[in-house]
């Protein structure tokens, strides 16, 4: 760690799955990067006292609170970490926006566009007081997505072509896995289109460096009763056997989001896109995969690998020619001076590390982070549009400019 | 081979790359199976007299013709084999089924659905006269192909939720890469569609013993002018210098088929499909390439990995459920009992070997092959649906039923 | 974490790569676990003032100081982490446990088998007085590796009739690469055996519950002079140009260890097998591998991708046989309830995380950590062996007994 | 096929596993390349008169003879091709070249260094007289392999370091397997060793341009006593159950060759090897599987992906260096332009197919093949250095000079 003295006081609201993930990423990044600041487990937020203060003690957090209005008023905060489900992030990110604190918060940015709108609009008048706004795509900062993205960048992929990009999860295959918060469109906005899919969108978009315009699509949800869960926290979940009547039938409801959505697109570039998102592929259970084939080669990646790049350079003679695999590990590739010798690979769990880590260096510099919530209104448009093609009989739908036209 | 003296004497009209591929499984099948008649490599017909006669003589035919109606019309012509561009599949296929050969025909089975409903009526016909037909869908019998077929019969899966095909391919990736025949819509039918696509939609639809009942689709064209060639022959060809006017441009065409084709689509068994065919996916070579996610497990295959199947039992213990690689070489699995020890592979041209087999074993026993003409014709209705859903902007196209409903 | 207030005041000794991955693991493992202890990162000791205590700093620990002895003199230390070279292992330890501190101490054990054999007697003596002893074989605790001993516990495999080990790494291919205390027989004890040999002995046998009988080995030094380092630490080092006269020719000095030693052993359960460990395979990072062949069953586990092991059950149907790719992060696998959700996987670092979980477990409900130093003595009597072997022409020398003999 | 008229008269002796694969090689040969000679597929040889016979229409050999003497005799034949076991190699062998039949050799060359040089000295002395002779290692022409040894004597991998050959196999891991003739020392000479260990030690002599000039090695029969088989061909058998006295107890006998043999070695050019060979690694195949590290770069092959190589290239960017999985399917790559499109794969018997293409060209040219005799009785030399080790105690065995030294 550097001399600095300077400290970033967080203050994070939820302590499920994401907030787990993040108090592991908060806790480490300053022991291994050198950044201009460190940051400060101040103050966890949670509905339920037990369970905040547990969390609290637990994670690692100075103090704890039980309500997010609180955690914004305070002086001694200064970032504001949004890790709740998706129906909370305008409410709070605005709020924290207005009172002045740096905001990172999970995507997808919002459960629909016109919050995204809204709280990118925010983002813009709250930058020209120097408080910095990010989405949290965590990928991004994947070494191995982070070196894609520079290939692309230095044209060694050529003229992008073909982008096939599938997110597959199996946690809801079977029918009596619980109706938890996830399978909820009031809360979660939309099932894996917006969970999972969110991720390959922004994640292909980033490293192609290439919009989407347009899409045709169709969405489906197998299995459209689930029995109501007992409670539910992150991704797991139990049924709850209290709520059958006789011990035989538990009570049901329905499930109101996708349980997987399928579309093709087109990129400002040129490129045709597949995208698939789904939480019913049997074996897959965190299977973010993309390929991407250019005139000039082609590039694989596969998140349960992440340590791992295959590369296809097709200028090298021909008779070589051939995927090589890239252990991203080298002291060299992206985020990986601070790490083990090559070879040692790194969990999941430090794409948050590093995502804190630019995070952190941008706050203290005063630069913008990316990705900005504009980037993730990008997003949540192409979302938007996806849910709009699926309702009309996949019918090709363009994707909304993220700056509506102004009305005369 | 057994004591009979049966001999089926085939009448191959084509010498290119299925001619040659055909040619080795004809010499082939007798050898390594006991079959109740002997395929004799009678007749070779192309329409250059020297490259046929030079056909003949190093794939091993006893005779060759540079008329197919010379060939058809022979009494010591039992089979005709269809090998040419699909432009010419219906004319010679419907007379040949008039002359009362066996007809093997190569896919796509035409290049129109109309071409495609003449071809089936007439097989209708020619069956109650004995006369067999088959459209040459090879994969079916790559061994691993048809275990995944077993699987899936056998429950194996479950209720199937997912299918996830590609077919990639790369040698058109060079925009200098010239004009052949399989560009070119009215030699063709269409380009990596009909080529490459037609392949995946059948082998998925045999796999499932679903039929894919919509689609939603998008087609491209990459490069949509390229230099003529001097000439083509299946998938090489050089560019034809001397079409240049000055020296330095070449004379050029258009391009009037697709580079690649991508769709969505429904399978009348409540899996919903994603299905991609390119040849500009720079590295693939011959991706053909499917994932099919059912309630109770999984499957995948890898066309260049050919002997290999990967299974994902979900019914086993949770702990030790994974992919696993199973090398389809063992003498139980479907046609490899004929071949080498275990884990000694087998190539690309044994499907066709296989399809002769079978093709030779229904012949002699006067049960009907499969695929047949019907099989290919509701193939070629899907591809059909695709074309109409890319030209209406990707919106939802039925396939048309094989039977069309009589005008009243 | 708990409601205990009970603390285990580490002291750690080295902070080069070592002391980042143990001080990683610290701060880490009452955050994911809940433990009837909890470690708290109290002293970190190295001899360069200015060097440790940007180390505490930067690492996170309480304090520093630059005697080793004074560390363990303190009243306030509970636990003394040993991450020194080899050649300090024994002094330190040996003081330590007199001192009363349990003992963590990085593998291998020590230098040479006296030492161990000292360390060994002393664990014992101060077992007796409640003290505890762990030797650092971290890869015991990867989930793969031990779902590997259950599985042969289990019976699954069988009788184990090979084991197939190797570790790879590339790092000192070069010959420029100088001359670091890695490669330095008074500092390291020895080079590939036992850095990365001694962890591929120690795992095989954990694994296997069975002990390497005897052995027959090669050695090899393939560059035998390399350039003095300006200093070195850890895995890292450049050359010190300064070291050279004339600006051409830099000093130099002679490699004094193997840069790989092969071996062909027995087990005491009738198992073949074979071990390699080299630092020339060039391409390979970290390329721990092995793979045991039983009667039942097979397992492969390779450390690049150690989140994954492939199980071959032939009490499966024959047809249905293959190598299952078990990705081994769900939360009935061994260590990893207290991770993340299926398929998104840990990194090397939680090897040690886990193995500090175990022996504050053991520590705090007083039983004994494994591995014991006996158990690392064995792993040094192995490396003796080794040793041995490949001073008389690789003829077959039996690895010594644990206890030896009293002489009369 | 070239208007060549030269035909070559084969007889092949055997017609059990080799023999078939021999068969559909010289039948496909001239069919797939351009060659100055015909092989003609003239007589085939086999003790039982029915058994060849049926091989004979079965496999399409003009003729048969149950007789080996009469088939060397007549002058009808050009070439004689010996797929017998290895006890007869050098009877078989030694007459034909005396009858100045060119004589292609199954692998291992003979049962002891006695023969094999006895063999050897036949083929020079027959060389003088234009006779060639060749040994049957058929993994030379796997193109993959092929290509290996290009990388190699192109000097792409600099200076070798490791080689790491493993050929495994699981088909005797039941106790209950018969004691078919693989499996006795008087008919196979020895067990694995020579039958899979002789694949990989000429594999990696072709490949590196080294020879092995001492060895360590131990050997093990797990299973020393199993059933006797009703009668035996090529690699399966069954039981016979009449050799149970009363039942429940079949006779039994003694194996008396070697189930599992492992060595180290090292080669003419400093690289330290190791090699196993295996009969008992449950799950393998036909996993024959080489690794050669060298200070430029390392590949890797494995058998049952023939059509595959992984080459790692550590002249390129340090960032991008990875192993490229090279599909060894491009006209350009050995042998494969005569075969399919990129990414079509062919099997294994074109291992054989190619070697009959460069037996044929060297015969028509007046060429020696290679591997010849003298290369095969290295390969001799080494089996029986491997056997004189495991003696011994495993002690350091300097393979013998081909040429021996006269006894004064």
């Amino acid at each position: 760690m550097s001399t600095t003295d300077r400290e970033l006081r967080v203050g994070m609201v939820g302590y499920a799955f994401m907030g787990a993930a993040h108090s592991q990423a908060w806790r480490t990044v300053n022991r291994v990067y050198d950044l201009p600041a460190r940051a400060r487990m101040a103050l966890i937020c949670g509905r339920d006292t037990g369970k905040v203060a547990d969390a609290a003690d637990r994670l690692g957090w100075d103090a704890y609170t039980t309500d997010w209005r609180d955690l914004i008023s305070r002086d001694d905060i200064d970032v504001v970490d949004v890790c709740t489900p998706g129906d909370s992030h305008a409410e709070i990110a605005l709020a924290a926006l207005a009172a002045g604190k740096h905001v990172l918060c999970e995507k997808p940015l919002a459960n629909t566009v016109a919050e995204a709108r809204a709280m990118t609009a925010a983002a813009d008048t709250a930058r020209a007081a120097g408080v910095r706004s990010m989405c949290g795509f965590n990928y991004r900062r994947v070494p191995a997505v982070t070196m894609m993205r520079q290939l692309v960048a230095d044209g060694r992929l050529g003229v992008i072509r073909h982008v096939r990009a599938t997110y597959l999860q199996d946690w809801i295959v079977d029918p009596q896995f619980p109706l938890v918060w996830r399978l909820q469109k009031d809360r979660a906005g939309s099932g894996a289109l917006g969970d999972i899919g969110a991720h390959i969108i922004d994640l292909t978009q980033f490293v192609t460096g290439q919009r989407i315009t347009g899409v045709s699509a169709v969405t489906e949800t197998f299995v459209k009763e689930r029995p109501l869960p007992a409670g539910s926290s992150g991704l797991a979940a139990s049924v709850d056997g209290s709520g059958s009547v006789d011990g035989n039938a538990p009570a049901t409801g329905p499930v109101t989001v996708d349980d997987a959505a399928v579309f093709v697109a087109r990129l400002d570039g040129g490129a045709l896109a597949t995208y698939e998102a789904s939480r019913f592929a049997t074996g897959r259970k965190n299977a973010l995969r993309v390929e991407i084939n250019g005139s000039l080669g082609s590039v694989v990646f596969d998140l349960e690998r992440l340590n791992e790049l295959e590369f296809y350079d097709a200028t090298r003679p021909s008779v070589e020619q051939g995927f090589s695999r890239i252990l991203v590990t080298e002291g060299e590739h992206p985020y990986m001076s601070a790490w083990w010798p090559p070879g040692h690979i790194i969990g999941y769990e430090h794409s948050f590390t590093h995502q804190m880590r630019d995070f952190i260096e941008a706050v203290a510099t005063g630069a913008d982070p990316a990705p900005s919530f504009a980037d993730a209104l990008q997003v949540q448009l192409v979302l938007d549009a996806v849910t709009r093609s699926a309702e009309i009989g996949s019918s090709w739908t363009e994707v909304q400019p993220a700056l509506a036209a102004v009305a005369v």
